[in-house]
């Protein structure tokens, strides 16, 4: 790995000029002088049928070029989930339905000559509701005689027994039940996790206009080009052939931009008239009507025998989707599959859960997915068992965590459904995390001992995790290769570099495997049209994923380049050459050739072919990244304030391919993870509005809310990744939650089991905590 | 050949709805806000040293943002001529050269904000010449003690004992002075072919610009975007990967556009300033300072025996390739190699040439590259030697040329440079067309029976002809395709549709291979970034190479389709499926699938992975495709005009992909090769400036100014091309002025030794024939 020129260094981003000198390059950068501009009518009601819509003088107003409601749009049911095919999601979703199913539902959209105008026109459009009684509460929906959100027959179905199940979960392994008796301590708690939104610096954004060939380019900020493509081409029926997307430089994902959701009704506009058209949500538009995190109350149950061993563990979420289905069943299966198999010793394991339509805002994919609800309360039950038995948690998870060599039960059940592939794990630096990451917080010191200074008490406390590199199987990237003149290459992938610098870790993973600079690689990356196929940036996907494709690319390259040059030294059978300094060495005879000598010869002398390649990738593993967090913090009884102090995330991602940039993800999935943990929150009226649309009332970290944070990168090699790597784009969401938690109940032995950690909850739970001693108590 | 679905059927252009609405598509379509307008000052002398040159009011001037000499411009040596590397051509020119050497070289160059600015700066300029004695005759430019053109020492070297020399080719086989002594009758005839234009509808047009990366973008009106990247690098010495070159839609090349004129200037611009740039020529500057076709003097002498049979061929071209070498020596060569072969029964042939440079426009590639030249001499000089031997030319055509299955001397002579590459000619449809030609134009009845009527005179007069399919184990094309969802394919190759349609033969190739119509493929080419590598559009090299190479990847597609519908089918190794209508067909079975099915399953389901390839192809051979061509006209003997009543064009490009497009190109020849006969040409004062410099004085013609013309298509097959194609592009441009010529003796027994035939020139051949009686007579 020392041997290593481009991998494990910190090459600058190659957009990372661009961006720092505001180069015209996002979607919203581009403009046609005759745009359309769209603006959506959001339904006031939390579940209602549109009885009547006059869009009459709203068409009349001045500027407007059409009115689009469920009357003039196709009624074709699908996803707004960008997953795959067959589609896990159900297809409950269609452009406009006279059905709304929550505030900030689609009522119609107008189109303009300007913004001013639409807005404008939006108000004279007449509603008539029918308004329908509305299910706020999950646990409401699952019971019998709730009013059915979606009346559709292929969801109301006989599989569906409770109307407003949008999808069900059931994994078993060995006996829990009997496992619980045979255990020693067993505890049984349940966590709440709540709604929050992914806040990207750029809301969704969508431009769409013809090609000169009348093609249909949307030109949008998105994770998922090809599933946007495939699901306008269905939403529209059209074919995919009509239809180009391109994904330039985007302002952040974190999941909201795995979803479709403009893309469609900006595309029909332009279908329709012929005219470029442009929809830039508001940041209240992004927080009613885009994605959510899904709000999961979690029961979770641990039996562990007296020496620590953790004997059956069962874990049932129910997970909120809100009005549409999307991601909700997908999400959910991570609350177990991403972290149940982190304790393997477990042999009795049960995960179930229900994913329930309400008439809430629609959750969506979100980083973490699924993981981060699950650790919240799993992670804060281990510490509780360990509290239970009278250990360090620290200890107990030393001795229960999975090592390199081992699988799980769960691995073992979801390999028996994927035609019999389980996953191993094949690199694990969770011991030498644990031990390192200890040592940076003071564990030893600190822990048990919670330190006082006046109203201001530290505690410490401790989470660990795993997450997925892509989803085994089904995630798959390609790339495609060519030789310049000058030794330099295009690449061309269908990799989406989503800000995380997906596009140089690919520079990167060609320099290493060709001998030269990352700068010598021209990137060109998520246009459907000029790009080989790739799923797009989601499940911690892209450097594995996308970047095992760009390397088998290289690697074919790699031989193309070493044949020319065997010929040319007359050393047929060589196989130790040196690529360096964008040139072949033979080592032995002290030979050497330059890549432009090899273009050259190539493109023009000999053979006259370009030296080129495709390659792509899909793995029957998804290598695990394992993580464990450490979090001082300080929490003041008076004012109920929880300040982070110190945190510490101690990472085995594999090799970072850039540790920079491995840093960058890390350090903002932590905070990403903090405000989710403290402050982060959707607040509603009784009739499901949300009150606090907007960064004053949504408080998301700045820099002066954020600890003193350490990354500590594990040494480890993953031999399924492209050169060592997994992945790290998701993990470290997870911590904040349980390590917060469990350090507030190391300071002041209260526990909440809802987040965010407020003031206000942190002051009930002391308050109730006094009242009622020591007992562990949920405000709530 | 009856089954083909998409070859042979007259596709409508892919691109024809878009030009025919005005889509913008052109270089000159796209603009920015800030761009530099690019203006140019010329030379006024034909030959002179710049001893002083002042821009400082110049640069003061509203507006100009920089004025570009030879003093602060990169003194690079290279070539404009985007052929090949190593280059054939002289390294003789730069950017801006402190010597000019034609009326009409650049002096300077005004980059201002409008225009206007840019003009009115140019004025501002002050330029103190020292003239010196300049060379307007290429004959002179022989002449011992001749000025030298070019100092520069690596072209004045040793190896160049003439100082003027920009290229020397000579070629023997057999022994021709012995073959002369051996004929029983010999005929010897110098023939002179002017300076005449392609006359591109759009002209020269280039804009620059930098894009989010800072990498320069060349989006130009070439048929060689990866030479112009290529040698644009060269020239401001950068990187080619700093460079990526586009080629929208333009409006026509023939040659002009394999030159690299206004790339570098442009990209200089661009990069001092960081702004876009454009230079956009005017019709003027085209005449004077674009290319020109190399004006020819043709000795040919011809020794035949009795029986008819041809024995000795000697061609001497003496080429004036004006101030600059560019395309001198490969146009110089076509006019024995793509000429000679053609006669193969002749064993003692001597092709000899030399290039020399003047102080006159330059000259460059040009549709027919040489052979035009060639035929002009060739074919009227053999028509006198049937006169001679009494012969109809039509029998002597007939007994003397080349069959399928034979080579050449030449083509042998060739070979032996080439690795002993031979070409032999595998189809040869020469016989079909002389015998259905001679019918259409009644040539058993008509030749040799002029048709007076008062003072107007019929004859009709042939010509025969082969030209080339690109140049072989040089040109090469590459290409990708990738399968989409809904059964469509992205074809992305390097080929150059500068208008003739190569796109959409690209896409039936595409479709005729994969069973799908046409516009189920979705085409995009000649962008030097994501486009694979591809010689460019010259050398009639566009379907045979370009279209080879598509065909490749279709095939190896195919491949992959049809493993795919045995394992779906179960039938291992079924080998005669049939694709059409988008679907796989087992005849056998009758089961079917469409490749929708397909392309879902592998994308999603089953390996995950898309269907996919890459071609690419260079070909040992240059198959020629033939043309007969026999014309009727009326000359009007008081007034000297020459009407041209019927045109036969007969033509063997083996299997014509697209018929329309097919006979597009034939007329689109024909009517160049009409104009060159007998209307275009540069008139010149005595110190070398060219004195028509626009459509009103430089006639090029009108739909009225044209024959009924008729064209013929053989039916042949080329085992060598894709689905049995030749190529098209060149050949017909080489028939009208040697038919139009021998047309003029039948009808009026005088023969013109100079083109164009003009009425002044055909008056004054009237005259002298009739002072001399019927000896032939050159006017000049």
């Amino acid at each position: 790995m020392s041997n290593f020129k481009s991998i494990g260094k910190d090459t600058k981003k190659i957009d990372a000029l661009s961006l720092a000198t505001g180069q015209p390059m996002f979607v919203d950068d581009v403009s046609f002088p005759d745009t359309l501009q769209i603006k959506l009518l959001y339904s006031p009601h939390a579940h209602a049928i549109i009885e009547d819509i006059d869009t009459s003088e709203a068409e009349k107003y001045p500027g407007v070029k059409m009115v689009l409601t469920y009357k003039n749009t196709p009624h074709v049911p699908h996803t707004t989930a960008g997953q795959g095919w067959p589609e896990p999601s159900p297809y409950d979703t269609w452009m406009f339905n006279e059905k709304v199913k929550f505030v900030g539902d689609r009522v119609a959209a107008v189109a303009a000559e300007t913004e001013e105008q639409a807005a404008e026109a939006l108000k004279l459009i007449k509603v008539k509701y029918k308004v329908l009684p509305a299910i706020l509460d999950p646990e409401d929906a699952m019971k019998d005689g709730a009013p059915v959100i979606h009346d559709e027959p292929w969801i109301t179905g006989a599989y569906n027994p409770k109307k407003n199940l949008a999808a069900h979960i059931d994994i078993r392994v060995g006996d829990v039940e009997k496992g619980f008796k045979e255990s020693d301590v067993v505890v049984e708690e349940t966590f709440e996790t709540q709604y929050a939104q992914h806040t990207p610096i750029e809301p969704h954004v969508t431009i769409t206009y013809l090609d000169e060939y009348s093609r249909l380019v949307i030109r949008t900020s998105t994770q998922v080009p090809f599933h946007v493509r495939r699901i306008v081409a269905q939403a529209l029926q059209i074919p995919v052939q009509k239809i180009r997307v391109i994904k330039p430089r985007i302002g952040g994902g974190f999941g909201t931009k795995q979803e479709i959701i403009l893309e469609e009704i900006c595309s029909f506009v332009t279908l329709k008239t012929g005219r470029p058209a442009r929809i830039l949500y508001t940041r209240e538009e992004e927080f009613i009507s885009a994605r959510t995190r899904h709000p999961f109350k979690v029961k979770v149950k641990i039996g562990a025998k007296k020496d620590g061993m953790l004997h059956a563990i069962s874990l049932y979420a129910l997970s909120n989707t809100g009005a549409y289905g999307t991601h909700g069943l997908t999400v959910a299966s991570n609350a177990g599959s991403k972290t149940l198999p982190l304790y393997n010793k477990a042999e009795n394991v049960e995960f179930v859960s229900d994913i329930v339509y309400t008439n809430m805002p629609v959750a969506g994919a979100y980083r973490g997915y699924g993981a981060t609800q699950g650790y919240a309360a799993l992670e804060q039950a281990i510490d509780m068992v360990a509290e239970k038995l009278g250990m360090d948690p620290w200890e107990l998870r030393k001795k229960n965590h999975i090592k390199a060599g081992e699988t799980s039960p769960i691995f073992r059940a979801l390999g028996e459904g994927r035609e019999g592939v389980t996953q191993y794990i094949q690199s694990c630096a969770l011991d030498e995390l644990l031990e390192k990451g200890a040592k940076e917080i003071g564990w030893l010191e600190k822990y048990g001992r919670p330190k006082r200074n006046g109203s201001k008490v530290r505690g410490v406390g401790m989470s660990i995790h795993m997450q997925g590199s892509g989803i085994p199987l089904i995630d798959m990237g390609a790339a495609t290769l060519k030789m310049n003149e000058d030794g330099s290459f295009n690449l061309l992938y269908g990799g989406t570099d989503i800000g995380t610098g997906l596009d140089t870790v690919a520079a990167q993973i060609v320099a290493e495997t060709l001998g030269i600079k990352p700068d010598q690689v021209i990137v060109y990356a998520s246009d459907t049209d000029l790009t080989p196929f790739d799923v797009g940036a989601y499940a911690s996907s892209g450097t594995f994923v996308s970047g095992g494709a760009v390397l088998k690319a290289a690697l074919k390259v790699r031989e193309q380049i070493l044949e020319v040059a065997r010929e040319k030294f007359g050393e047929a059978d060589s196989k130790d050459y040196i690529l360096e300094d964008g040139k072949v060495i033979s080592p032995k005879s002290g030979k050497s050739i330059t890549l432009s000598e090899i273009a050259y010869d190539t493109l023009y002398v000999k053979n006259q072919h370009q030296i080129g390649a495709a390659g792509s990738f899909v793995s029957p593993y998804s290598p695990p990244p394992f993580a464990v967090h450490f979090v001082e913090i300080e929490v003041d009884e008076e004012t109920g304030e929880i300040k982070p102090i110190k945190y510490v995330a101690a990472v085995d991602c594999g090799v970072p391919i850039n540790p920079n940039l491995v840093k960058g993800q890390i350090i903002g999935a932590l905070v990403n993870g903090i405000g989710y943990a403290l402050t982060e929150e959707y607040h509603f009226t009784s009739s499901g509005r949300m009150t606090n649309p907007n960064f004053m009332d949504y408080k998301i970290p700045s820099t002066r809310d954020l600890p003193e944070i350490k990354v500590i990168l594990a040494e480890t090699y993953e031999p399924t990744g492209p050169y060592g790597a997994k992945s790290v784009a998701e993990i470290n969401i997870n911590g904040p939650i349980p390590a917060i938690g469990n350090a507030l109940h190391d300071a002041l032995g209260i526990r909440l089991h809802r987040s965010p950690y407020t003031p206000e909850r942190v002051l009930e739970a002391i308050r109730k905590s006094k009242e009622k001693k020591l007992e562990p108590v949920d405000p709530e």
